[in-house]
Parts: structure tokens; sequence; C-alpha cells
């Protein structure tokens, strides 16, 4: 299952160089995050009562985004771990389908009350392996 | 009192007009407010237990800041009333003494267990009456 | 005439407080500006070519903006002058209808090349008076 | 040779879990590639006269950054490729040394006009050579 956000641009997302800053970026790859694991699981990434952090994100940028480009964000499962699993991110311009940038992030099940990590729990592991992309 | 507070920059503070963006601006005053609470009432802005919010900014922007520039925002309590203060902050190069953004903010005491704003407690206003600047 | 713009909201907008950061709140102004001008002037805000920037901004926040509440930006032009013209937002809920922020923003005409502000050019002020919300 | 930034912390940079947002700790890596290029390149970043751009990020995040502590990013060089070179970031508390997250970014010389990646110039290769941290 893949899920698609369409993102929607602010004015101080692009930078001198006038494209979408790297950094800023990564606020639409959290942006597709939220709507997926809201879908998806029923839940918001990073809340304190659901507990996920991301641990680390591997992202890479191959083209510029412009001001005005139309651009969304495709969000899909693609590793289960034990107390971890693996989304792949694309931002895509929908008119062209050319992918701009592509990020894979580490998400990590955390009990913030005790701040360590625990394990999936049973049913989301259930529920992720029903939306699980095998590559 | 003044309180001076330089500023560092960053790389997507810059907007595609080659300045830094007006909205970014806004976090440079912050920058400020939170030093000169601190140094002045030996606390920060925003945080639940010091409970004091903006509710209010009136902001000129009179020349553009530029990368690269030495930036400081200079902060002073200019107006004390019940439940609320007026901070007023002025954005400078500090080479050139040039004010390039000026700001007043209207702070508000607030409880956030209750949800309202509370007057400002004996303590605070004696050591707020020490520090006002009068214009 | 009054633009509605629907705000997508990400994470990072909402800080330690749980609601949407003040100068966040300043991002979903500028993104109701975009499309304000762009639908009636047929521009956008701050683009060289265009040449308007944002010289004072007077905003009141009234209500804290939670994460999930629905959210958009209400942007009319109150008002026209010689070089510049005054742009009134209000943020709501829209389930709600309550306002959230207001603002009021001095918008001015101006040349990047000579780096002065300029007159209204004449169809753009034909264009405005028919848009134009009187108080 | 490591070149050590102090970062200066914004109130926004903080979101509803009480920690430094993930994307905004990006933000504190630019401040730390400005810096490591402007002393060992004298350049910046991202400037188009300079054309650096960054092509990848690999962050990994392993411990929480709460607003107060005192933080700082250092850079080095550790990899250069062809048209390309690598940067080792690592974000710390410089009070207990604790490694907060770390980076490696990809930054791709880039010739902005002709929108297409260029050599690493030989004067810049050598200094390059001189800094460069082996692993």
């Amino acid at each position: 299952m893949i899920v698609e956000t369409k993102i929607q641009m602010r004015f101080a997302d692009v930078d001198r160089l006038g494209h979408v800053n790297n950094v800023n970026i990564m606020h639409y790859f959290d942006v597709g995050k939220d709507e997926f694991l809201s879908r998806t699981m029923n839940t918001k990434v990073g809340f304190k009562e659901h507990s996920i952090i991301n641990a680390a994100t591997h992202a890479s940028y191959f083209e510029q985004i412009k001001p005005g480009e139309n651009i969304a964000v495709r969000t899909s499962l693609i590793k289960i771990g034990t107390k971890s699993f693996t989304l792949l991110q694309e931002i895509v311009n929908t008119d062209t389908q050319t992918v701009k940038s592509r990020s894979e992030c580490i998400m990590v099940m955390f009990d913030f009350c005790a701040q360590r990590s625990i394990i999936i729990p049973h049913d989301w592991r259930e529920r992720m392996e029903q939306i699980l992309v095998r590559g």
C-alpha cells in the first residue's frame, strides 16, 4: 500500500538558490509520514501516546524542487523489525512523475515514560504485515 | 535595561529574494525574548510552568537582512499592565547600527491548566518595575 | 472578495506547548497571501518580478491552534494606498468558525533592481478597486 | 581538522514531544556546514557562485536534545571524490560530550548555470587533502 500526500508549499520553503531547501523537504516527508500512519495504523507519528520516533533518515536529493511545482509524497512500509519499521518515501512532481527526492526512515516504537524502545505490539504488527510493500 | 542578543543565522533563513524571510525574522525576535526573560525575570517565554504567551505582535520591516550580516536583537520592557506587559524589540546590524526591523509584542501571563490569563504576580511586577524602560 | 485557503499542518509547526507556534502561524498567513495574490492579481507575493514586499504585520493571537484542527486562512484587501495596500487575514477553524488569529499586513510595491518602493501600477489599481472589501 | 560550531537554539526548534524536532536538527547541521566550509575552504555551502549542493544525507538520531542543553556541531571532511566530498557531522552536548545525532552528507560540486555537477577544482582538492580526516 502506497499513500500519496499532496504537499502545500510555503513561501519560506524556498531558499536563496530558488529551490525548496533540503531541510524543508524533510518537513514534506513528515507530512507524508503523518498521513501514512494515520491512514494505515490509525495513529500519528511522534505523538506521546503512540510512541513512534524517527531514529534514522537516509535521504537523497535527485532534482531540485522549484516554486509552483505540484509535489506529492508517496509513503510505503518496506520493512518490519522487532522494535522498528522502515518507511520508504519519495517526493514526486505529480505532473511529470519525476522523482525529486527519496528517503528511507527507520521508525522506532518508543515508550516516552520509560524512555526506551519497545517491541511492536501484536495488533500493530498484524496490520503492518497487510500493508507491507515487498521490494 | 536593554538586553542585546547576537543572532546565529541559518542557511534556510534566507528566502528566494536573497534576504532573511520575514517569518524567520520572527524567530530572531523569539531568541531575544528568551534571553531577555531569562536574564531579567529568571524565566523563559512560553514554558508551561511560567505561563507567558504572546498575544499580539506588531512588526515593521525597514530594511532587508542579507546573509552574512552581523545581526543582534535588542529587547526591552516598555509597558506593564495588569495581566500583560509589552516588549519592544529591534533587530540591528551591529556593524552599522542600522535598525532592520522593530517589533512590539504584548505578552500575557497565562495559566495553562486553567486556560486563562492571570494577574502578574507581585514579585514579578516588582522586578519588572526595576527594568522598565520609560519612553 | 475573500479568498479562503485551507492549511496543511506540519508536525514541526506545533511547539512544546502543544499548539501551533506563533511564528509558524505566520507561514500560514503567507500561504494565504500567495493564493490571494495569485487568484486576484494573477501574481505571487515576494517574487522579484512582481515586487511586492511585506513592510509591516500586526498580528493578534486569540486562541491556540491545536494539532488536528481544520484550519484555513481568509484573506481580503481592505485598503489601497499610493505605493502600498493592506491585507486583512484571519485564521479560522473551519469546523467551528472560531477566529484563531487575525493579521493586518501592509504590502509595498517594490522595485528590487532600484531597491525602492514604487507607485502601484494603474492596471493593478483598477483590479484592486474591484476586489476591495470596504470596512 | 574538526570544526566545532556552538548552536543557538530557537524556541520553535522544540516540538510537541519536548525535544528538538528531527527536521530542525538538520538546520543545526547546516549551520555547521556553513562554518566548516567558510573556515576551511573560504566558501559557503549552497551559494550560487560556489556551487556546492547537498545530494544525500544519512542522519541518525541517538538521543533527544532538550531545551536548554548546550549543543554544538562538529564537522569534518572524511572523503574526497571526483565531483563530490563527504562531511561527517556530530551534534554533541558540550557539557556531557554525549553524541546526540550523527550525519554523513554527500556534497556535490555543481554548476548552477549549466545545471550539472562538475569536477572539484584542483586548488580546492589540494586544500581538502590537507584537512581530510582519515577514518
